[in-house]
């Protein structure tokens, strides 16, 4: 009997669905819209619609497959309740009780978690990835956002109301950048994609350079990918872009390492793609800004998640990891 | 057969050994200095025997006490390996396996465990005072230094390697105050005692002010009793300074909160003695500094521990978890 969890990640316009066995492969997967009607009886409907799918898909591949459980990785999703509250992103408003509604419709699945995106990740890594038979570490996610996945003692953070790992908006500079959340200075301003073109556009103002590559896009059209590539042909404010991300990085990385006392950060999403451009300037920074006590210990990682499926895959590692506590 | 720990705080000129019941309270009470010579062999020697003494004294008063066993607060104490790792302010240079030296003096104790002071207060807490019952609390404990303990899940968090929970070196202020620890811009360099003491000649300097009651005393005169008198006084200046300290501590404790999620904050120390003054100003703070998901949610509360005995209680409690585990 080979064993398969399902792991379902939740965004703003599309919902993966996939089967993923123990070594995290993804063995079928499919995506439905997230829709934008708010109804979401329907789009609970429509989602066991398209687990069933995918579980009859995956036994015509091998009869004697066994479905443990079901992990989603959703924004603003609370493990402790199984709820979805208040995500600005997606049509459902106030607080879901999202696994509660799945298992009506899918009595047959006992193991139904969430987490959000981040933590998924983080167990994702733990599960598949690079920090395997690691006990304390902390996932960075870079992407639009910057999120994050606390591991202690082999275990997710939660904390006391289920919004531990909340990284991406620790304080860098005060009364800095304007954060989605509201906030001032935090991490995700300046070490986001978005925080990424934010630097960019300030170093344009700071030097008035209209030779950069970078000169020629406006800020709607800027993204992290145009800044990559014009820092590998050689723009002077492109590579500092880079420079200035890995030390605001660093910076708080310090932050975390001094709270948690981490064996190893990793790093996943697009800017990572960059590599040694932005691995070398956070570690150096982090060196920095470490006490004497954590120096030339903490390993700065990229994540070895594939970025495609990492949603997926870091979803179904709940379910794993659920399944192991029972 | 009563039970009690016995609980030993390893300070920089004195060592102070109590032994506690399980409600906390100090039965008996000594302390020897803690040497200048260096000389780790004798230290442990003159500890034991004081450890053998207040057993004596304690069996005077009930002959048929159980002693379950032995909590050391100190310095740069590892939890995992039972060593003082160079710490600063003690003569005994290097690595010291304390536990180990102290248990071949006391082989009747089979339970001696080490951990630092801010961890023992957050242990105290939780197993005598103020934070009974709950699993997610941090406590930063404000006094020459800013220290902290973690607790999640209900147990202490030592990170990978034994030194988590440094929160008071989190970055407040980039390139800001140097601080102790070779750091920029901590947390402790603002709201520890001496860092109220900077705050103070910092707004003497901004505003020149010649009539506020601190300025009639030096840098090394100053200390933060003076400017809570002050400041209950009418003082401008010293008000202010505590304005500002509990801004600055707000700040920090929002960045503990979004990587933990805790249900509470204790302070604990000299400066909390100020209640309201210092309490206030860092509420609203913390609250300014929130995302929305833990706006009005976190507690920030005294510590419950008496200032006097805390330290000989909370190295007591971490003697009565290690039996729990038992």
């Amino acid at each position: 009997m080979k064993k398969v969890a399902i792991g379902i990640d939740i965004g703003g316009t599309n919902s993966a669905i996939g089967v993923v066995d123990e070594s995290g492969n993804v063995l079928v997967k499919d995506s439905i819209d997230t829709p934008g009607h708010g109804n979401i009886q329907l789009y609970i409907d429509d989602l066991a619609s398209a687990i069933k799918k995918q579980v009859a898909n995956v036994k015509l591949l091998n009869e004697s497959i066994e479905v443990i459980g079901i992990g989603i990785g959703a924004p603003n999703a609370n493990y402790y309740k199984g709820t979805i509250e208040h995500a600005p992103n997606l049509s459902f408003k106030g607080i879901i009780p999202f696994a509660d509604m799945l298992k009506n419709k899918l009595p047959e699945y006992s193991t139904i978690a969430l987490t959000n995106d981040a933590n998924a990740a983080a167990l994702g890594e733990m599960i598949y990835g690079g920090a395997k038979g690691m006990k304390n570490f902390v996932m960075f996610t870079l992407g639009t956002g910057v999120g994050s996945g606390i591991v202690v003692n082999g275990d997710l953070l939660y904390g006391n109301d289920g919004f531990a790992g909340e990284c991406g908006h620790m304080i860098l500079v005060p009364n800095g950048r304007h954060c989605g959340c509201g906030g001032r200075g935090h991490l995700e301003a300046y070490c986001s994609a978005p925080g990424m073109k934010r630097t960019a556009f300030e170093l344009l103002v700071l030097y008035n350079d209209t030779t950069s590559l970078l000169a020629n896009k406006s800020f709607n059209e800027l993204d992290s990918k145009m800044i990559y590539d014009a820092a590998v042909a050689g723009d002077k404010v492109a590579n500092e872009v880079f420079e200035i991300t890995g030390k605001y990085l660093g910076q708080g990385i310090a932050d975390t390492v001094h709270h948690l006392s981490p064996e190893a950060i990793f790093l996943f999403g697009g800017p990572t793609a960059a590599g040694e451009l932005i691995f070398a300037p956070t570690h150096k920074s982090l060196e920095d800004h470490l006490m004497p006590v954590f120096k030339n210990k903490i390993k700065i990682l990229p994540s070895k998640l594939n970025l495609g499926d990492a949603a997926i895959v870091g979803a179904s590692a709940l379910a794993w990891k659920e399944y192991e506590k029972q």
